[in-house]
């Protein structure tokens, strides 16, 4: 499971007064906590600041990269973003993301093209998002072919398959669900990849479902998400999930967890 | 999801000592709570009396019908135990087990054949307990082929898939999962079912890996499970899992979980 943490959101208000006040400490602290928790990837994101969001993603990844030696996932909606943070990132970052909606599209490709990146494949287009498997499977198609004709390899690519929530409609989960099974048995090789927070929008107790819909997006076959590290039930969840999957030999994770204390 | 509430069992000493002191009062309030709190079947077993295992389970059933408006799944090694809790028992059972195993397989099927009981066909053989999801497939597929050729409908036959322990080895737990897809996909209206705390064995926070693999099995399609209704934990993974998979309109059941205080 490749873990990329989520905190580094400027959505997050304490994390946009930190970028404003260009507190290096407490972006530091909150890559390491990731990083120690866990997280392969330290996801970057300043997009609530428009106009200044490209000065402050690049700064952001500095702060990461001076405190832990990974690699960010840059998240931004804008490729001009993205590219000025890849100018200063170190090592090979996951750029957040590409998408079927044209602009996008035609920008982050030439971008992401003959490289080692890894890229995030969004699930999104101009006619908006997805609602069933079928139609998140003929954009993922559509996307991966792209990029693998761009000669990103199958191993680089994310399909992020867009999780919607279940109390706007009730199938919504299921959807989602199915389309990780089929793009993971399409396509070895390539990951699937989700934040999946928006799957409990609107309803009581969001963290046991998000909890229960990470078992079971994993028991599909998903490889990859955008979460919280620090939620030790989560982590919990998935240490417990790869067990109970057979891919931890003798255990072994799921015991060390358990040792370090972090199975509750 | 059909819920089978376990707690009735003289394998657990308060139950045995209920059982030898007669103490009827003790197995109604197991009963009653179960009910209460979510249970469709009771189940009742006395398979450590041996010798007056055939008495009490009669006794058992009794006292749990004179409390409770629900069926009996009636847990027994032994034909005879179960045919004379049979004669006591009012409404619909369950009979748990069949097996391929010849002799419970030849003193079960005339008792259940050409009824309305519910049968759990339970995936052991004389050649003992199949580890990979084929040798499940191959018992499971001549159990229900004996059971509808003995007039029992598919949707009348629980299939037990049988969950090891992924403390032995690693795949145990990925082959039950795969076995239990394979069975709902081939036999559509057959339930399968299972008491899976067996997969949790030798390692610890086992109710943690029991509730992860529980969410794991009801994404592959599992729909009937023997476990302990008062585990509040547990209830709330069953709700929140058939809510994501779409299986509860408009979050309704969920929603009255939250409201009664039964999520956490």
């Amino acid at each position: 499971m490749i873990i990329i943490g989520e905190l580094i959101n400027a959505s997050r208000k304490t994390v946009a007064s930190a970028i404003e006040a260009q507190d290096a400490q407490a972006i530091k602290t909150l890559a390491r906590d990731q990083f120690e928790a866990g997280a392969q990837f330290i996801d970057v994101n300043a997009g609530v600041f428009l106009d200044k969001e490209r000065e402050y993603l690049g700064w952001v990844v500095r702060m990461v990269q001076s405190e832990v030696k990974a690699p960010c996932c840059i998240d931004s909606p804008d490729p001009k973003a993205i590219e000025e943070a890849l100018n200063v990132h170190q090592g090979i970052a996951m750029v957040n993301s590409i998408s079927l909606e044209k602009q996008r599209h035609d920008m982050i490709l030439p971008l992401v093209a003959g490289t080692d990146l890894k890229v995030v494949a969004l699930c999104m287009s101009d006619q908006g998002m997805p609602q069933t498997c079928d139609e998140r499977l003929s954009i993922a198609d559509r996307l991966i072919n792209d990029l693998v004709k761009a000669n990103i390899k199958l191993e680089n690519i994310f399909v992020d398959l867009l999780v919607q929530p279940i109390g706007v409609k009730n199938t919504f989960g299921l959807e989602f669900l199915k389309s990780v099974k089929e793009i993971m048995t399409r396509y070895p090789g390539a990951h699937t990849v989700c934040g999946l927070s928006n799957i409990s929008f609107g309803l009581p107790e969001r963290k046991l479902l998000n909890q229960t819909f990470m078992i079971m997006a994993l028991t599909q076959g998903l490889d990859a998400a955008v979460i919280n590290p620090l939620d030790k039930r989560m982590m919990a969840c998935i240490v417990s999930s790869e067990a109970l999957m057979g891919k931890d030999n003798f255990c072994q994770n799921y015991l060390r967890a358990y040792r370090n204390n972090r199975l509750l």
